[in-house]
């Protein structure tokens, strides 16, 4: 059993740990979801909302958590009779073709081995032989810690008529995101991950190519998700129906803070936190699960040595130290741990996870040489800084 | 224009305003939404809810508005080629027509003047002659004021193989509500109305006759509402998709002072403040809008005098008096304002609606005689004292 004197340590790739200042933000009185005064939050939060994902297109709200917009993509996009190229390289790219079926539409797939990322010319030559209404990507695949290069393939996807569909639910607000540079037609994210924020809130952004799309109406199911509604009400400072009021306070704040961080520090924070991290495992003799090129920086996922359980591991952080990391729910369930490295988290963050991790293995009989992994953690962060 | 120093009051039939011993729950720390921390706050949660509800079946949560669980309710219950019989009374009874709609669902529709609710008769000579799979209500049209009888409807709908689908997002938590012994067989309700916290969270319960039509797949197009999953997941203390974690926190917190006052209290605070105001109002001169014998007892609906348009009134006591009321977003704009009675609300309330109401009356060049409305709620307060 944990120490009670221990404090709660949330390290999951998301939901992630909420800085207090973003926590009582929430506490703020509720205001007319009408009125002059909550359009002024809702405006000003899609204001600082458009720098974090590269876009100047309006940004729409819902009370929602991540998987709800994932739908919504879907279902505002893909009429009936229309097909979807989907990208598949771990669980959420899984759950992209889920939704489709869930919602009887077609789609053809393009696998990667998890841990890896779809790369463009593939793409490319599925959509030379295929009339395709989207491509649908992952932008950050957190089961994995694969990160898709979304330039890359909006590069090819806007020489086609197909949209460009990303889930960067777990990449906005902590990875580089340009969604009008690499001509993303349908971006969506969620509160909970690298904008800090608590879980509840969804958020989507559509280009003009994707309006084109979502404008027409094909036998498409929609009325909560409907995204025509939504951009309406988010002309006029409003969303379709009620907002959850406190979680938009909450996001204004976590962007206000990041603003004043510098959004590009943001970033490299996130790159420096992250290729940390792993530096200092790899040295404890853990290497990372995924490929490179295109590495997260926002989750950083551990392969387990032979014979020792992820599972253990997490199960041991949990109950001795109180710390809350992720295994899998996936294929890869024991083969990997999962640790957030997202959201308001400091190199103090990663410190604390590494030796935590070091009594881990040593509590469970594993030998790891003290301080080796440390030292290679805090030797990166100094190349970085 | 206000003085600056007036105190900003949300009197909408929701959002409402939140107490803030709910809003300082919202600032807990965020947990892991799969954990045994979060799994003890769903669970109580979801046992504080039933007693509200009268119903002993599973509740289930959503990070949805309402409108969202109205939507799942008719998207889970109605398989392709399903009809369901949809009573209309008022705006909400329309949105679930346009909800069939947009889910290229089959319904016919009853229809009673706004004001009034479709009675039980009506209901069963419908059944009669059809094969419905679905009776859908609104149990408290909120923008009329109107309640249905649903323990009369429970009772015909039950007769036959139609589930019964309500509403109850404006009464759950102020009204009487029988769930289970009125045999409503999908219950969906939301956190911003009489249950005091903001907006954000949805819940739907549902009996076993429920079920059996929802675990039927003809066609259903479902995925984020899936109640079917969302039941597999509340079994296990969790929800299927993240959960807007701090809202389950402000629904625990906000069902423990409605059990601390005591739920049948609660119930009769809601009689008690409602009458009266509708009394004060009265006496003031102005009718209230619905008509007997059920009338809502957490909105007072009041009818404008020949001449004096609603929205004007609602201008101005936010304008001069900083009090949010709403007006009519439907047929009846203009023609009625209404003014929350739900929540965490008191006498001072109440008292302090009309006090405004006359002053904004008078404002407007109305002839009010002084007095006469505060002197006919407090009567009717010391009456149901």
């Amino acid at each position: 059993m944990a120490e009670a004197s221990r404090p709660y340590r949330l390290r999951l790739p998301g939901p992630t740990a909420v800085p207090e200042r973003i926590r009582k933000a929430l506490s703020e009185p509720v205001v007319a979801h009408r009125g002059p005064e909550f359009k002024e939050v809702l405006t000003e939060t899609a204001a600082l909302t458009k720098p974090v994902l590269g876009t100047n297109n309006d940004v729409m709200a819902f009370a929602s958590s991540g998987t709800g917009l994932m739908e919504a993509a879907i279902a505002n996009v893909l009429g009936q009779g229309d097909k979807a190229l989907i990208l598949v390289n771990g669980q959420f790219g899984e759950r992209f073709v889920q939704i489709a079926e869930a919602l009887n539409r077609e789609a053809d797939i393009i696998e990667a081995p998890w841990g890896e990322a779809v790369c463009a010319e593939a793409v490319k030559d599925k959509l030379a032989g295929n009339n395709y209404r989207a491509v649908v990507a992952v932008h950050n695949e957190s089961s994995t810690g694969a990160v898709t290069d979304l330039e890359a393939i909006g590069a090819v996807v806007r020489e086609s008529d197909a949209v460009l569909v990303v889930d960067s639910i777990s990449g906005a607000g902590g990875l580089d995101l340009q969604q009008d540079a690499w001509g993303v037609d349908v971006l969506v994210t969620a509160s909970q991950k690298a904008l800090m924020c608590p879980p509840g809130l969804a958020l989507a952004s559509v280009s003009e190519k994707g309006w084109n799309v979502i404008e027409k109406d094909v036998g498409k199911a929609r009325f909560y998700w409907d995204l025509r509604k939504a951009r309406k009400s988010a002309a006029q400072g409003q969303t379709a129906f009620t907002s959850p009021i406190p979680l938009v306070y909450s996001l204004r704040e976590a962007l206000t803070m990041i603003h004043s961080e510098g959004w590009p520090e943001v970033v490299s924070r996130h790159v420096r936190l992250c290729s940390a991290l792993r530096a200092g495992a790899a040295a404890m003799g853990l290497s990372t699960f995924t490929k490179s090129p295109m590495l997260s920086n926002t989750v950083c996922v551990l392969e387990m040595p032979d014979g020792l359980d992820g599972s253990e591991v997490v199960r041991h952080m949990y109950e001795k130290y109180r710390t809350v990391i992720a295994g899998s729910r996936t294929k890869l369930r024991g083969k990997v741990i999962r640790i957030g490295t997202m959201g308001g988290i400091s190199e103090d963050d990663i410190r604390t996870d590494l030796m935590l991790l070091e009594s881990t293995f040593v509590d469970l009989g594993w030998s790891v040489e003290n301080g080796t992994g440390m030292a290679a953690l805090d030797a990166a962060l100094q190349n970085a800084a």
